[in-house]
Order: structure tokens, then sequence, then C-alpha cells
């Protein structure tokens, strides 16, 4: 049976090839897709085959690619292996679009996610030419009903010129009901109060009004999504889990959070998940979530009935957990609900509900400023996804990394990071393996020794308080002393001979 | 004529000295203060007087100062003179107190000022044992009139465990309804929206709620705010504002603002003055302002029908202009407003209402990172204050300063700042006297390009160049590269030779 119920858009369904041929080189275009869930697969694949034959020929053929976060190897893997792809933004974690990126092939522009969408349509990146965007199903009235992301497609389907739709008969007709689609988003000076006051709260309509003028395609696909396998959970995710539990726990007890805590945020990842894991077996009910992206974990945490709302904007499932969830979606529709990113991550609710944010890291320094993007200063590796939109506005901001890369050879604890993501005016607690750093209402030169000795592996603790020793002996204040010509030999001494050690 | 028209509030009036005799060794307090005015005169200067004798002694003497932002002579001033600052939050500017912050004396925090209140409230620096409050008055029925500055007042006096009210006679009593006091503030889970939705819209009370029970003393005083002269307009500021002023014409003309712009936000100084100054000359009507500060410039742009509505927490005015707003408070409370620092700072409101953000800097890189606060690195200057805020939810994040200091020995333009407080994924226009770089969408290496050429000054444009271009051919990647062993050039060569010049 077709998920594309109404007459009039059946009557502009056509083949993925056929729909790719109306993009053209220059185009910029917004695709649906957070974090491997609810991307087109059909369109992207067929475009990239038009692009690779254009080259072939010698034309020239990129198009910009907006997405929601990341995507998968059919939509940035793709588009990136036939050099496809001009301008990239806002968030990627594919290796042949990192590659691509650090080559100089892709320009890529890393924004905060909450941005993303709004600074699009506000014109930031010139004109919006395509929306591509995967739908569950178009009802018989012609409603989009979401699949398993919902990312910026509120506002690419405002800013764009025209839509093509993907309908994607592997997501579950069980999800219709689990999104909340507000139409309250608008340009300012015509914006208004987002009503959230708790995490679970519904403000918006289940389904997508479509602009049947914009629509030029409707095309059908049935394949799945991403859904990574998470890696078995680690000793050394279980000890920063348990550090975590075990600060909330404390805070709880001096009467700063209730005991249901407040609405956990947690990037994503096998920490994340640990944490989550940590949960199922802790002390906490009737937890609460405001986040990104549905994981494994919480979904057991949904099961067992100690979360009772969770609130994110896409699934970052496992293919065992998307199963679930694809069989189960009705019920879960009764807890999860899938919302814009530009709500999943507005400061606006996040700082409102006083969310609990707990995010990774690629490194940070001894003064608390957290890289969380590129590798060694140049080299991107993902992006900032939406970790600064639930960092800078959280109750409570915490980050968490092993204190060692690389089997040892890199520590996650620099004198300097070698590019800043996050300030320190923005990060509350650090934890690695080692320990629990809570820097709160502390200055620079007391954050440092704490970090040092909490954080950074005993291997590089003597270099690191040496580092900052001769810090203050030396530089120009004790307010935050750096000797600037030796604040990245960690990571120079890393390029050149492979490891941080002396 | 007493101000303390309450007759149980008159029974707690005690001299400044018997007042500050109830603050002990180790106290947190909040005083009341922002950007040098509304702060409390009298009971800092004799707290002061008897932190010194208590040092003179032998005994131990220090408090944590928490205020709103800067303060003046009387209170930073005078406390750090004495080294009676144990640790200051969240923002300063008096050259004693940053004597002794960089002098390692007083541990400073230097927080985002919408955070600053909230958290201390919530408990991120211990116990708050203390508020002292400067007001206008005390009415009859026992309210609280604001003076010149709302700041942190309200979390102050909700966290603290005591108050000491500081009702000063200088301030005008034509300043009773133009502050906009809401109750609505809570710490999670209990906060509601913000329901503001125009610049100039009030949605509170024009007093502060006194608990009586709280109030251990009254003293009265009559002295100026701190109201320091402006600087006379130079060509650079006027340079500078011209761009900007030009490109939010620009930016009109495409249909990408309003007519009437969208509320400004204007950093403290003499190029945000020049901003002002071009707007009450330029063809701009009906403009709105939602802000930190009242100054000069935004005065004259009421006075002259342009600035219909203004939104801040305090003024920063000159002499004369003080006296203008003194003698005229009540006229000008129908167009300006005076909010808690809470929600003049606040992402909701500002990524609501799509502020236009113009902000000054230390230096910015060639990648868009913007250091407001350090001196090479390691020294602080004053505090990241409200730039964080603003600039992170702002529609258009705009940084201004003269393309060089000290008399060309260093560049505002460098390979990579020294220090961080707003990242390139914040950052979308910086302007000097050299020209404007609209880096909107543009990847680290296209905005490379354009900072240089747009905004460094043609004396350091070559080894910008030269260092951007070696780091390309050699660096890890073409996204961000680096070459750390050389990003900090600049700032060493000028520590051990005086200038960045080579």
């Amino acid at each position: 049976m077709t998920r594309v119920a109404s007459e009039q858009y059946r009557a502009k369904i056509k083949s993925a090839e056929d729909a790719a041929r109306l993009i053209k080189n220059g185009m910029n275009i917004g695709f649906s897709g957070f974090t491997g869930s609810g991307y087109p697969k059909a369109v992207p694949q067929a475009l990239a085959a038009q692009i690779k034959e254009a080259h072939d020929r010698g034309e020239q053929f990129q198009v910009g690619v907006f997405t929601g976060a990341s995507t998968a190897p059919e939509l940035d893997g793709a588009l990136a292996a036939v050099d496809g792809i001009k301008i990239r933004m806002p968030y990627q974690s594919d290796p042949d679009m990192r590659g691509k990126i650090n080559s100089g092939v892709s320009q890529y522009v890393d924004a905060h996610l909450s941005h993303s969408g709004p600074q699009v349509w506000a014109g930031h990146y010139g004109k919006l030419d395509l929306a591509v965007i995967e739908l569950t199903a178009i009802t018989e009235d012609g409603r989009g009903i979401p699949s398993s992301s919902v990312g910026n497609n509120v506002s690419w389907m405002a800013a764009a010129d025209a839509i093509i739709l993907e309908v994607n008969h592997w997501q579950s007709e069980g999800l219709e009901g689990m999104h909340d689609i507000w139409d309250g988003v608008a340009l300012p000076p015509n914006r208004i109060p987002i009503p959230i006051t708790s995490a679970g709260q519904r403000i918006g309509k289940t389904y997508y009004d479509l602009d049947f003028s914009k629509v030029i395609a409707v095309v059908e696909s049935d394949s799945p999504d991403r859904n990574t396998p998470f890696k078995p959970l680690d000793d050394e995710s279980r000890k920063i889990a348990g550090y975590y539990l075990d600060f909330l726990a404390n805070e709880v007890k001096q009467g700063r959070l209730p005991e249901n805590l407040l609405p956990l945020q947690s990037g994503v990842g096998n920490i994340a998940n640990a944490v989550l894991s940590g949960l199922l077996e802790g002390p906490f009910e009737n937890l609460t979530s405001y986040t990104e992206v549905i994981q494994d974990g919480m979904v057991d945490l949904i099961d067992a009935g100690k979360l009772v709302a969770a609130s994110a904007t896409a699934f970052s499932l496992s293919p065992d957990y998307a199963t679930q969830m694809n069989d189960n979606a009705a019920e879960y529709a009764k807890t999860i609900i899938l919302r814009q990113q530009d709500i999943s991550n507005h400061p606006e609710p996040i700082r409102r509900l006083g969310v609990l944010a707990c995010n990774g890291l690629i490194e940070a320094d001894i003064y608390g400023n957290v890289n969380s993007t590129h590798i060694m200063g140049s080299r991107m590796q993902n992006g900032i996804g939406g970790s600064g939109d639930f960092t800078r506005n959280a109750h409570i901001s915490a980050f968490v990394t092993p204190s060692t890369a690389k089997g040892g050879q890199i520590s996650a604890i620099v004198p300097m990071v070698s590019h800043h993501d996050h300030t320190e005016h923005d990060v509350h607690v650090i934890i690695t393996e080692q320990g629990l750093a809570d820097i709160r209402g502390l200055a620079p030169i007391k954050r440092a020794k704490l970090i040092i000795d909490k954080c950074a592996h005993p291997d590089y603790r003597e270099i690191l308080h040496d580092y900052f020793d001769r810090s203050v002996a030396t530089a120009n204040s004790h307010h935050t002393p750096h000797i600037l010509r030796e604040a990245h030999d960690f990571h120079i001494r890393f390029l050149e001979t492979g490891t941080m050690l002396p």
C-alpha cells in the first residue's frame, strides 16, 4: 500500500533519478536528517550519480548541503565521494565528508544546531533553493508525517523555493503522533514565546503543514536509517558515569537539585549511554530528558518506568533498538516527543527548564576551556553540534572524556586547548576516569590545580603542574597565567613525535 | 525630607559604620551596581575602613564581592585598596581591583552577566550571606524604589540571608516608574516564560518587594554615581560606526532587516557611542534598543524622537547626561525601561527579539575568534560582561575595534587570539577603521582572507597573509590551518620587544 494517501501528491511521484535531475549545479539544498536518522536516502544517491556523470563529462556540479546534523553514507558519504559538496553545514560525522573538508574540497561551516535553521532562513547563507525532506507518510488531506528526525525540516521548507519529499516505507507508521511541530517559529520581529515549561509538554501539531505549491517531486523509498551499534560499555565509561551520578546525588543531598533531578541532556556516544545505563540501576525516579537524541539507554529507562518524559529532535539508536522502536512506536509516543531542532536546542527552554548537560570533548585545558571539534588545532573531526546550545544554557554543564586517547599518547587535559569551542565561562564540571573536577565558582588558578589533580592521567600530571607552576612564576598576571611560547607544546610534540609525552 | 517614608524601616536606620560592623570576615556579599551606577557608596567605604583596621591589628578580613557588573572607586576601589576582596564576580573595570586580580590577591570569576545572579542563587558560589542594595527611596508601605541600576538586585535579595539597604538622596525621585521588576524569576523547575515580545514592553512592577524580616540596616547616603565622561568622538570611531551603519542599511535593502532595524544592543564605550551618534544623523526611524546600559548617545536619540523604546539594566552616562537624566527622569521613563540583568541579558528575549549586537573586543583572529578579556593571554582587563549573552543570541553579532593599539605596536587582528571568549561560531561581522568583514556563512579559510584584507592594519597584512599561507601549506588540514609553533608569535614578540611588528 502506498504511504502517499493524497491523490494530488501521488500525481507528483517521480523516480529518485527524475527528482534528482531537478537539482542543478550551485544550488543550496536543505536536507532532512539528524544523527543518522530521518535523512533522505534515494534522492541524494541519485544526485551523487548525476554529479559523477557531470564531472566525468568535465562539467562543474557541486551543491550546498545543509542538514539537521550528521547523516549517513547514503547522503554525506555519497555526495562527498563524488566531490559534490561545495559547502556543508551545520554538522557532519561521515569519514568521507570529513576527508573532503580537511582536504579543502568542501567548505564547512560548523554552526550551533539551534541557530542553523533560523540563520539559513534569515539569509546568512544566501538563498535556499531546495528542501529534500524524508517523511513517513503523506495523509489523504496532504499532511506530512515526519519520520525518525525533525531537525531543521520546518526551517528548510519555510525558506526553500521548492521541496522534494521522500516517503520512506521503512519508517514505522506508528511514529505518527510522536512529533510536536510548532508553527510559532518565525523570523524577528515576529517571534513569540515558546510555551514549554516541562520537558514532556506538547505545544504543536503531530505533522507538517506542507506547501503543495512548492512540492516539485515525491519519491518513494524503503531503506533503514543508519542505526550504528553502540560499543559495549567499558570500565572507563562506567567509572565516568559513576562519578557523574555521585555528583548529581550529592547536589540533591545539598538541596541544590530536586530529587528527580532536572531534565537531562546528553551528547551522543558511549559515555552518554553509560550514564543512562547507570541511571537504570540508580536511585533516581520520575526522570525527564530535554535533549537532542533518543539513545538506546533512554529506551531502557522508559521501559523501566524511570524516564517519564523524553524530548528530542531525533533517534540515534542501534539496529536492535531501532527495530524495537519501529515495532512499538505508538507506545513510545506516550513518552517521547520529537521537536524541531530550533526548539529542542533553543536556549529559551534549555535555560528555563534548567537542563543538566553532559557532553563529550576532544580536549580540555587546565583553565576549563574545551575543544569539541578540532584535532591538533587544524583538523576538523565532526563539529560543535548542539553542545554549545546546551552547555551555555544548562543549569549545570558537565563534560566527560577518557583522560587519554591513542593508547596514552594523547592527553585529554592540556595546557591550552588547540581550538576553543566552549570557553572557561561555560564549563562547570569535567570528568574523566581519574575523577571529577567541580570548577563552579572558582577562579582560573584554582580550577587549574583541581583539573590537573582530579582529571589528568597520572602520566601527564607532573608536566601539567610544571607548566602551571612556571606560568604562575613568569606570566604577566596571576589570573590566567600562560607561557605562550609553550602553551601548545603538547600538540606540537604529538605532531612531531606521535606522543604528547616528553 | 527623608527618603525612608516607612516608619518600620526608619527604625532600622544606622550609620554606614554601624551597618558595616554587621559584616564579618569570609562573608559573601551581593552588592548592587552596574557600570558605575546604582552601587552602594557609604557601606563599602565604611567596610573598607574596618577591614583596614582589622588588617592593622593582624586579623584576617576579606569578603566575597558579587555585583551586577562594574562599580566605582567607592566600592571596588576602596575594598581592593585594603586587600579586602577574597573573591570577585562577575565583572569589574576598576584599576585597583584589576591590579589585585592580576597580582593574585583577589580571585576573580569572569562570568556571563545573565548567569551571574541565578548561579549564585542556585548555590554555585556557596552561601550568599548578605545583600547591600542601593535604593532611591523606601515608600510608606515598605516598597523599595530602585536607583540608577537594577542589575542582580532581585537575585541577591532572594538569595541572601540578610539585607542592608542604602538609600541615596542623590538619585532622582523621578526614577520611580522607570523600572520593571519581574517577579517571575525563579530557580528551575519553577521557571516560566518571560513574556517580552518587544523591547518596550513592561512585564513587572516598578519597585522591589522588600523582605522586611531580612533587612538588618537602612543607611542613608548622598553621593553621585561614577558617571565617567566619554571621550570626544574621533575619526577612527566615526569610520567604524559608518561601516556598521552602511552594513545595516544594506541589510534593509536586501530585505533581511525591517526598515526600523531590530532592537539594538551596544557595548559600553566610545565606538558604541559613535554608532549611536551616527544613528542620530542616519535614515533610520522608530528604532528600539534591547541592551545593558543607557549611554549618552541613546539619550540624544530619544530626545530626537528616533529611539522609541530603550530597555536596559543600568545607566552609563557622563556627568552632564546624568544631571539631565536626574532632572527629567519622569519624562525619560516613558521611553526607558530598567530591568533585572537576568532579563536584560537573557538569551530568551535576546534571541526572540532578534537583537543586533555590537560589542568591542581586545583582539580577533583570522578565523573569527574573539578575545574580550585578556591582555597577551594571561592578564585580565575587565571581563566578558554581557558580550557573550548578546553575541551568542543576536540576530547579527558584530564586533568593533580600532585595527591597532599602543600606537600601532599591537594588532587587533592576530593569527590566533591569546584567550577565547567568543568562538568562531558566534561572530558574524568584524569592523575596524580599515573596513568591515561579513563572515556569515563562510568556512574558516574564507573568513581568514576577508578578515586580513578588510580589517587588519596594512602594517600587519603581509605577515598575517604569510602566516595563513604557510599554515595552509603545512597544517594537517585545510579547515582551520594553524602552525601551532607560531600561532602566538605576535604576542610573544610584543611581550619580549614591545611590538607585534617583526
